[in-house]
C-alpha cells in the first residue's frame, strides 16, 4: 500500500486527488493538508466525502511528512513546492508537483511568466514533466514529477502527432481554448462569483496565459525546434472541461486517412487518449469526470489548414488523474488503477 | 458472473446502468436493448462509452433475451414491462422494472393515476417495491421488483423513520420536491430545450404527479394507516440532482436529539443513507454521481413543525444505482458492489 | 426632473436601480454612491453600463447628498439606512430604502431576527411599507419608505387575497421558496462561487431566515390576527428569479373560479401582478427583467388545501423595479414609468 | 405609425422581434405569421407577453399581408422568404428577411451552402445586405433587406478596420466562433436539450457552416478581392451571447493606439458599436438584452498577430435588433428607435 500525502488537499485539485485516491486499490491517504481549513474534518470542507473519508485536515509539514508517506502530491500555488524540496526529501519520498514550479526547464522563462522567483532551481533538468503518453519512461524513475497544466495536457495531446511527425506549419498554430470555471479555483473572488460566470463567456490573459511557455516549450522537443504560438484561453459557464480547437497549415497535401493513421500510431494504443472517429467531435460532457482525452481533427482543403480538437476533465486527466496516472508509473503498478473512471453523462 | 439484459439502454436511466454495470465486478451486460437506436453502436449513441462498450443495440425480444441472461432490466415506458412479463419469462430471469407498472398494489390506483391498463396484474402480489432499505429481505427472494421513483425514493426514504415511530401527524404531511432535467428523460421535446429550462424554475403537475399514490402507498404501510398528502414536483436548471423539503406537525414536543436518535436507528447502519450532522443540509451537489441519500432535518418551535430535507441523484439512487442494489440483494452479492461511487464534486 | 442619489449603487440592486432609471424620462441619478469602488468610473464596475453611464462612483456623505436629490435609494447591507436618516434629512429628501430597517414595526423583532441594534427606532412608525399594489395610498405620502425584501414581496402577494379574505387556515400556511443566486449580493464569498452553486440546490437558513417575520407581520394585518407560518428559502442554480409555492388548508369548500374570481378583485387592475389562466403556472423565466409578479393557484381536493404559486424577478419586482415604483407614487407620476420592461426569454 | 407583419413570429428571433417592437414608438405589430401555432393565442406561445400581447397566431398569406403592413419580417428557415417575394409584394411593401435567402450575391455560392435551389435570383442584385454601420446609406433606400446572420454580424464587425484598412493579412485570418444555444433556435432536437448541452461544449459544423461565406464575401468588399478563411463554432451551455476571438497576422507592425485610432474611425460615432478600453476584453453579459456589439483587441509581438474579440447577443444585433435597426433606416426614422435596451447584469 503507497502511502500518500497531499499538501493542498482543499483546493478543487485536491478534492479532485482525493475522489480518485480514495478508489484506488494500492494507495491510501496518509496525511490531509490544508493550511486554510487545518484541524477542520476533510468532510466539512468537501461534504460529499461525508462517511467516506473521516480524516482531519493538517498541517503541512514537509518533513514529518517524509518520514511518514511515500509520495507526496503538492497541490498548491506556484512557488510553494519549489520552497519545499531539498535533495533531503526527495531522497525520502516521491514528489508529484500539480503546479508549475518544476514545469519548464528554463528558470528565466518561469520567472518572466510567473513574475516569482525560483527557490529551487537546481532541480530544474531532475524534474520529469509528468505527460504521461509522451514521457512515460522517464517517468518511472522520476523522484519529482512535474504535472502538467490543464490547458497544457489538452493542447499539447491534441497537437503532438502533427508536430512531431512534421505535418503541419508550426509557425502557423494557433490554440483557441475553451474551460470550465473549476480551474479558477476555490478563491472567493468576485469574477468567479456564479452570477458573473452563468451566461456568460470571455476570453482572459490574451497573449499572456502562463500556460503558454508549458505548450510551446513541449510541442518545441517534438518539433525539434523554437515554437512560439498563440494560446487564447476563454471562460465557460460550466463546472469541468477543457475544449481547445486548434488550427494550422499543412505543410503538404495529405488526406484525413493519412492524418488519422498518424495519431493511431501515437495513441491508437493509449488508454486514456481516444482518437475519435471521422467527423465526430469531441465534446467535454463526454469525458465528464475520467480520466480519457478525446481528439478528433478536420481538415480544410479551402484554407489548406488541419483543426484539431480536444477535450479532457480539466481536474482529472488536467490535475488530479493525470497526478495518480504519474504516481502509478513511478510505483509500478498498472498505469489505470484507479483511474478506470466512466464518463458520467448527463 | 451474472448475465444481464437492459430493455431500454438508451434513455438516460439505461445510459446510467450501463455505466454503473461496466464497473460492477460481477454483472456482465450481455444485451443493450434500444428500439430506437437498432443495430446503431452503443458508443454512438453515448460517446462517454467509446472504447469502452462495444456492443451494438440489440431488439429487446423478451424470449431471446430470457435464454440468454439471468436478469433484465427494463427502463421503458409505462406499460412496457407489464406488457412483457409471464409465468415463463419470470421462472426463467429475474426482472428489475425501473418503470411504475408494479410498484402500485391496488391496479385501480395505477390505472387511475397512469390512465393505462395493466397487462399483468396478476403479478402486483408477487412483485416487491424495491426500496432496499426498507424491503431488503423481501427483495432477496424476488422473481419481480418494481424499481422505486426517483422522487418517491428522496421522500420516502426523508420521511419514514418519522412516520414509522408516530413522531408526526400525516395528515400535515407536505413534500416540495425539486428536480434536475434529466428525470424528464432524453425525449426530443421543446420543454425541456436548454433554452426553455436554463435561468428557469417551475412547478409542474401539481396535485396530480404520479409519484403521488406511490409516496402515499409505502408511508401508508409505515404509518398502518391511509395517508392523503401534497406532493409538488419543481423543474431546476441542472443535470441530475433531486431535493425534497418536507413538512409536518410533531404530534409532541421533542427534541432535535430524539429526533437524530431515530433517524440514527434507522439509517446508522446504512450504507447509502446518510444522516447528516445538525445545521447541515443537504445539496444535491454532494451526492451527485453516487448512491447516496442524504438526510437531515431542522424542529421549528415557532410553528411545532419539522421540516426534512433529502437530497439523492435521481439518476443513481432515484434509478439506476438502486436498480443495481436490488440486483445485489436479489443475487446474493454484497448490496454495495458496483456502487462505491464517490459523490463528483464540483 | 427628479434628481436621484443612490447609495450603494454598486451592488446588485443598486446595479438595476440604475439600469432601470437610465431608462426613466422622469428621474436622473445625480448620485452613484459606492464606498467601495470610490472614484472608480461606474462602467468600470458594471462594464454593461460603458457610454452610458459616464459619472464616477462617489463618498455617500447623505447630507452634502440631501441638499443635492429629491430621493436618496439606499441599497446597503442592514443597519446602515437607519444609521443615516434623521429629521433634518427626512425634510429635504425622500428616502427609499431597499434594507430591512424600516419594514418591521416592532423593533425588538427587527433587534431578535438581525441581531443587530436599530438606530434610529423612533421612524418606525411613520416609514411606509412600500408594497405598492396594497400600500399605495400610504405611499403616495410617505417621505420614508421601506423597500419590501424580495421574497416577502413574491411571498405575501401570492398569499394576500386568501389571506383577506379569509379562505385558509392561516395556522397551516408554508411557504416554500427558491431563488436565483443574485439575491446572495455580489460579495465575495465560497458559497456563492459558480462551481458551488451551478449543478446544485439546497435549502438554508431553514426556521431562520429573515424575511419570515416580515412576511408575518404583512399578511397578519391582512389577516386582523397574529400569523405565524413557515418559510423555506432554497438557492437555485440561476441568476435571477424567486419562486414560492404555498400551501394551505382552506377553510371551507371553494371552486378554482370562485378563488379565480377573489384573485382577479385584487389583482384584476394591478398592471405589474398577473394572474395567469387556469393550468398555467408561474415561472421565472416569463417575468425576467420585468416588473412582474405571476400568480396561479390549484385547489387539490384531496387534501383539501389550495397551493399557490407566485415567480418574480428579485432583482426587479424584488427590488429595484419596486423602488422605482415606490417613487413613481411619492412623486406622483405615472405608477409604470420606467417600468414597462418586457420580460426577456429566453 | 409602420404596420408591421412577422412571417415566423414564434421561432426565438421572432419571438424578439415581438419583444423590441413592442417597445417601438413608431411601429405597431399586425400579424403574428405562425403556421406552427396557427390560432393559438401568441401569450400562450411566449407567456413573457401575457397581458402585453393579446393578438393571434395568424395564417401567412403574403399577398393579404401586403395590403395590410408596411413591412414584413420573414424569420423563417432558409428558402421560404425567396418563395415569396415577387415584384408585386416589394412594390407594395418593405421586406427585412432574417434568413440567409439574400444575404449572398451569388446564387451558386448560396446553393452550394445552403443545398437548395434559389427561388428567386433575380432579386438578389436589388437586395441590400442589412449590416447598417457599413451599408447605412444603401439600407436607406433598399426595397429588400439581407438582415446578417449573428456569427456574421459578430465576426466582420470585429475584423472589417482591420481589413478595410489593410492592416492584416488576410489569408491568415481565423475566427473562432462561441454561441448561446437560442441561436440552435426552438425546434425539439435531442441535441439541444438541455441535459445535452449543460455543462458541456463542442465544436460543430467545423469547416463547413453556412456563415463561412457570408463572412467571405462581405470581408472580401473591404478588402477589395477575395478572401478565405476558417470560422469554427462552437456551442455554449448559455441562452443568448456570441463571442469570437479572431486571429491575424499584422502586415506590419503597429502600436495598440494606432490600430485603436482606426477602430475609433469606423465605430467612434456609432451608438452601437462599443471599442471597448485597452485589456478590456468582451463579455457576452455585458451586452445582453441590448444591440450593442463589443469589440477589443489584443496585440501579440511574440507572433506579430492582432487577436480581436467580438461579442453582441445572437438574438438582439444578431437577428431581431439588426432587423428594426434596418427598418428605422428604411423608414427614415431615428436608427435607435425602440433600440435603446440597456444590457441586463447580471
Amino acid at each position: 500500500m503507497i502511502k500518500v500525502g497531499i499538501i493542498g488537499s482543499t483546493g478543487y485539485a485536491g478534492g479532485e486527488l482525493v475522489r480518485i485516491l480514495t478508489g484506488h486499490k494500492n494507495a491510501e491517504i496518509k496525511w490531509y493538508g490544508s493550511r486554510s481549513h487545518l484541524d477542520k474534518k476533510y468532510a466539512d470542507v468537501y461534504r460529499n466525502m461525508f462517511q467516506i473519508v473521516d480524516a482531519a485536515c493538517m498541517d503541512d509539514d514537509i518533513e514529518t511528512l517524509a518520514e511518514q508517506v511515500d509520495v507526496i502530491f503538492t497541490a498548491t500555488p506556484q512557488g510553494l513546492c519549489s520552497s519545499l524540496v531539498n535533495e533531503e526529501i526527495l531522497s525520502k519520498v516521491k514528489i508529484i508537483d500539480l503546479s508549475a514550479d518544476f514545469r519548464l526547464k528554463d528558470v528565466s522563462v518561469y520567472e518572466k511568466w510567473y513574475k516569482i522567483t525560483h527557490k529551487s532551481p537546481q532541480f530544474l533538468p531532475e524534474a520529469v514533466y509528468g505527460l504521461c503518453e509522451i514521457n512515460r519512461e522517464k517517468i518511472k524513475n522520476a523522484r519529482l514529477v512535474a504535472n502538467p497544466g490543464c490547458y497544457t495536457t489538452c493542447s499539447i495531446l491534441s497537437a503532438y502527432p502533427l508536430v512531431k511527425e512534421g505535418l503541419i506549419d508550426t509557425d502557423t498554430l494557433i490554440i483557441d481554448a475553451k474551460s470550465g470555471t473549476s480551474g479558477a479555483g476555490r478563491g472567493a473572488k468576485i469574477d468567479n462569483l456564479f452570477c458573473e460566470v452563468n451566461e456568460n463567456m470571455k476570453a482572459y490573459a490574451v497573449g499572456n496565459h502562463r500556460h503558454t511557455p508549458e505548450i510551446e516549450e513541449q510541442l518545441g522537443y517534438a518539433a525539434g525546434e523554437e515554437i512560439v504560438l498563440n494560446f487564447t484561453p476563454h471562460l465557460v459557464p460550466m463546472n469541468r472541461g477543457i475544449l481547445v480547437t486548434e488550427y494550422a497549415k499543412l505543410k503538404k497535401e495529405v488526406t484525413y486517412e493519412e492524418v488519422k493513421k498518424v495519431y493511431d500510431k501515437y495513441y491508437g494504443e493509449e488508454k486514456f487518449v481516444r482518437v475519435l472517429e471521422k467527423n465526430v467531435y469531441p465534446e467535454t460532457k463526454w469525458v465528464e469526470g475520467s480520466n480519457y482525452t478525446d481528439i478528433s481533427f478536420q481538415i480544410d482543403e479551402r484554407t489548406n489548414r488541419i483543426i484539431v480538437m480536444g477535450a479532457l476533465d480539466n481536474l482529472v486527466k488536467g490535475a488530479a488523474g493525470q497526478a495518480v496516472q504519474n504516481m502509478n508509473l513511478m510505483f509500478g503498478l498498472d498505469e489505470k488503477e484507479g483511474l478506470e473512471l466512466i464518463p458520467m453523462f448527463p
